[in-house]
């Protein structure tokens, strides 16, 4: 996933940001910081995690209107250790401090979520099975959030009602069967978009196999011995989805199905924010 | 706290939370739901709480364009229990699939942060020390979070780099003294702003003292006896305030030095989100 | 298609569409026709064709800030014989001269549109194969010509580079071989969008439904023979599409081949206007 | 006329093309081709005719965000034979895709409009008669329509309904008299807005001089013999323009009246576009 | 003039007005006026003059998002003595307080250029001479003093740089000669734009008739007796204005040479509000 | 105070005035002024006075989109006398001519506030008070009119409703009583705001000083015994300020007193604009 690609509504959550914090301006520096005073800061890790947010830094400088000259010694998606030096900052002090607060609650919020999907994804590092997020994300941040699972190690779900056809089961109870709310989905498309469909028993299953139109179906809420059975009968050029309830501690056990991929809502949701700190030197 | 003087920048974090989410269109509900179809829905309180958030969902449908009709039956910055219906809403059901996701996300953040606070506030609450929270928001939600604060029962500190003079080492060292950082803070708000310092050593709140012009002290990384003794200094028309490495532990022990305020990030920093439903019936 | 899942890019062409004609208001009407003057006006259609177009008109309305009652006695996507009138409208004279030219300029590109598909489509009429439009349309009017299209009877192709993937020689070339761009695709999509690749041979399409990654093959300048040949062999989950240099006339022979889609350019390249007229009375 | 002047409208327009087009992005390019993969192509024109658009082409690139060398060997306003090379241009082969199509969906009609334009003057080349184009342009294109009809070698009659008074049929009818009408539209003006009426007899033309007042007199469907008495009563100061049911076959004889100009529905109404390529190289 | 024909710039105006003076909210008001308190002011005249910006009232309301009821008892473009009530109004305490000082600052400016041209227009009142305004006005404020001009009873010159063609010395020099750029000027024109020319000499107003092609002729610095002269020696359909260092003592002398109009700086020019209160009663 | 603080609001305002002045192009430089050609244009100051405005030039072409290179020999905030030369403009002719007028509305507005303060605050020179403005500043200009009143050697009151709590007449009788409306805006404050109280009354002053939660208090329209009184029992730590009424005439005798501030409405009220030309050589 490329950032880039969402470069407008970041930079549009950044003039939130930038909005929120400065709005007429640092009335503390304003007053007492020289214009003219040069300094430097230095980006310090003061816990262990997974790094994921430095990239959007030259666009919140952007937004902020200052001119920083830095050097990076980490990148996005890799861990790192408690102490590390992640950057070193240098230009105004006015300009350092302006920016501060607002880059630290971006880089620890994402850090904090590229952690704790690196966490869950070590767990099916050995196995056919791939962790996705979720849409269960911060009003405003799905893009972020996304590209900090993305550095976590994980793959992406679909971002958004957009980009794929997820029937559920709202949709086939409004159509009084599957088959139906499936039909709709397939003739609506005409090819453009991809088709998962929702089963809560092997019977969907079934049905949503066989009219032959569907690209994956979501296993939700089966037992083990269900998935153990789902997956047998799909056929292969359709893919498999579990999703409901898991944990860290269920994982493991639903990889061994072999099910495609596991959708965890908790890699974006109650995310503790990873510590680093911005100190002028 | 009102939100309402905030709507203008609530409505564009709804637009971006809006347009992440459905872009052009729900393709799943529009290629499934009849346009027609009416139906319900419950919001549905899955874990004891503070609720936040609630207030905001008008503006939530204005920018969907949905026209749902609710009844609320609880309201933002009450404790609700686990199991409680918190509001009933009609509409059509493409509107209410759509609103689904973005409302929940909304809400169970608003009221994670409502709740945390809460427990907070609870220690203090017969004691003449206030809360208050600070700028560790997540990006684009500073007022949102600093509502679900003041839902929870705390008063909010500056709302960002603007509405306040808040001096600190960096604004001091620029200046080689503390006096002379007031100095230029006083004269350049003619009386425009309030002034606040931060005092790292006792001789720090003497000279703050002795400036005539500071309005507020805070008191940073203090030990307990040297609170004690700062607060028996400091006049009365000057108020003080601790921060820095609070924990919901130590509060107590604070408060017992009479301190006006004690100021805590973990309020809005790594909040777990209160487990809220939306349910078609 | 439903044209309100993009109402607001619609209504910002309607936009420019108003700030060309109006400016700072149309200065003849502000001169000679009073302000309370009501009328009523007629849009009539002179020439035999399918409308498109009608469902606009109350954005159009809007933008122009006109209130301006009417019934129309026509709808989108249907056939008028010429002297149909398709709508009277009632409203201050001044409303009715602002909107007429802006109104006509949408309705007759769009009716000519929908006109033209409608002939291509009908030679289609009892066979397996359905027509599709091209990216070749006006800027800025991308969605109206796609609804346009649908409205004169023929599917939509993907509306732009962001709701398919589509895998033309460039890409095939940047990549050295088809394998390997069919395989950068599928990872990148992790299941998010459907996979279309062109084949320039039935080399291609052999190795394209060898990957089993792909949704769709584009037989690209194939001769009616080599048509024959890839639809034999190509798997029924997946659909096969016939493109480049398509003319009314050949349409026929090429479904005779039983391929899933034809797509062509000039349903929405180098059209003609309908001919309707909007008169006072 | 000078592009420059509408550069803020024309980049709305392409910022809509964009939308329309890329959205969240290419997701063929940013799959299949690497990123830092250069490459060129070449923009060739396949039919004859006169080009418009080329100006244009550094907005496309600056919305679409791409940074592209390139070198014309063509300029607006010119006509060339079939195969000439119009340009080359050498960037990132992503940037290239993603802008090949609406830089040729712009070029080709805008060069539409330029070549039927260019037939139509032609006729009128040793004639002291001038042709002029209409309102009847697309949507949102108005001023890339005058732009290119100006390259075909036309002048422009009025923009839009703000830069000029033209006093219809409806406007003389609601006053009345075109005494009347003329009067009001006079004393409006205060002498900021030049005045063309319709005349639809030589009775009104007569009318029209008495007020002294009008600028031009517009022949609304006049025989070529009332043309002529109308040119020889009409005083040299104030002009005179022939209007409705033109084509091509009639513009010489009208021009044999030696009035001052014609206005033309068909020079931006039902164009052919030219046919031009892209093709990397 | 209709001042809802620019009723999207004004509105810009206004919410930069409401930006400045409210941004975050009315604090005073926020903390010590009940939300639901109602009240009356009433809006009186302090000083003798006429009246303007009544009409901009209802978007002013709508730009602080306030609702207001009320009557008012004057009328733009009227003349009122000291100690009339303008107007009566009922809604919130605080929405009365939010709007106060603006919308005194709108009116008072306003009624201060409409009195002042009220002086000068009184002064031509029986003569055939016509006053008009210049573009030496505030900032951002162009149409709200041409409009408060146009109460005070005097025409609007040129609303700016786009509507009329004024050729000044600087664009005579640029070309040599005064035929040569007023030859250009109608060639660009091609009958779209109005022409009026700056004469210095009686010879500049010989040339300028010659060449047929110009609609006014500006006397700059003129003497009266040189007035006089032009006067005679320009035709009837070629209009007359005095331009330069006129004051209201030199106007009627002036308007004795039957120019047709004079233009006049100071109306927008250095102006003494007009004293207007706004009181909780 | 820091001009660039309010770039943003102070762009959107030249905004306004390039679209009022220019709108689609200035036709008479456009038809009658080579794009190439050259010039040079002295800004030259026609009275005595003190400048400002030089400051917001660079934005002005900025917002014009025009390339000028300039060298200025004065600067905002300081007295220069009738006929200095206060820079030297060169850029292309057409350029100068687009932003003249608006530039020099911007200059002399500026300078006309700036000059009128700088004879205010002369009066004040060797006293212990100082001036403040007001806000009766011109819609959208507050900040302009801020800005200019420091360069004529004034401080800044409140910029507007947001940045100080400033409790009124109006304020007090919605709480029936002083100190209620005291207390509640210390309590919505919670330190974030400085208080100001409005008295009417030397018992007013005895119950705002009793309260110790009031910044300043406002002597509104005290007598000059009145005033002394004031200040003899206000504390140090309780600025003062007289308002209401003040004209140059009263201002010494008001300092005599020693309140610490006068704030005076006619400072950016009914200000003549300070005579200053822009002249091509």
């Amino acid at each position: 996933m490329n950032l880039s690609d969402y470069k407008q509504e970041i930079v549009s959550l950044i003039q939130l940001a930038f909005n929120e914090d400065v709005r007429t301006g640092d009335v503390t520096c304003n007053s007492t910081i020289p214009e003219d005073l040069k300094g430097s800061a230095k980006l310090l890790l003061k816990e262990d995690g997974v790094i994921a947010g430095l990239s959007i830094i030259p666009w919140i400088f952007e937004v902020f209107g200052v001119s920083i000259d830095y050097t990076l010694s980490a990148e996005d998606g890799k861990y790192y250790a408690k102490g590390t030096v992640l950057g070193v900052f240098t230009g105004s002090v006015r300009s350092l401090l302006i920016v501060e607060r607002t880059l630290l609650n971006f880089l620890q919020r994402m850090s904090g979520v590229a952690t704790t999907t690196y966490e869950y994804s070590k767990v099916l590092e050995n196995t056919q099975t791939k962790l996705l997020d979720t849409r269960k994300t911060i009003p405003g941040f799905r893009v972020l959030d996304k590209y900090a699972v993305h550095c976590g190690g994980s793959m992406n779900h679909r971002f958004g009602l957009w980009d794929m056809i997820l029937i559920k089961d709202n949709h086939i109870d409004a159509n009084g069967s599957i088959e139906v709310a499936i039909e709709k989905a397939f003739s609506y498309s005409s090819g453009r978009y991809k088709i998962e469909v929702e089963a809560r028993t092997i019977e969907d299953v079934q049905k949503a196999i066989a009219t032959g139109k569907v690209d994956r179906i979501m296993l939700d809420n089966f037992t083990i011995e269900q998935m153990h059975e789902a997956v047998l009968i799909i056929p292969k050029h359709i893919e498999t989805e579990v999703s409901g309830g898991v944990t860290i501690e269920t994982l493991s056990e639903i990889a061994s199905t072999k099910v495609n991929y596991i959708s965890v809502g908790a890699l974006t949701h109650s995310v503790k924010a990873l510590d680093i700190s911005f100190k002028i030197v």
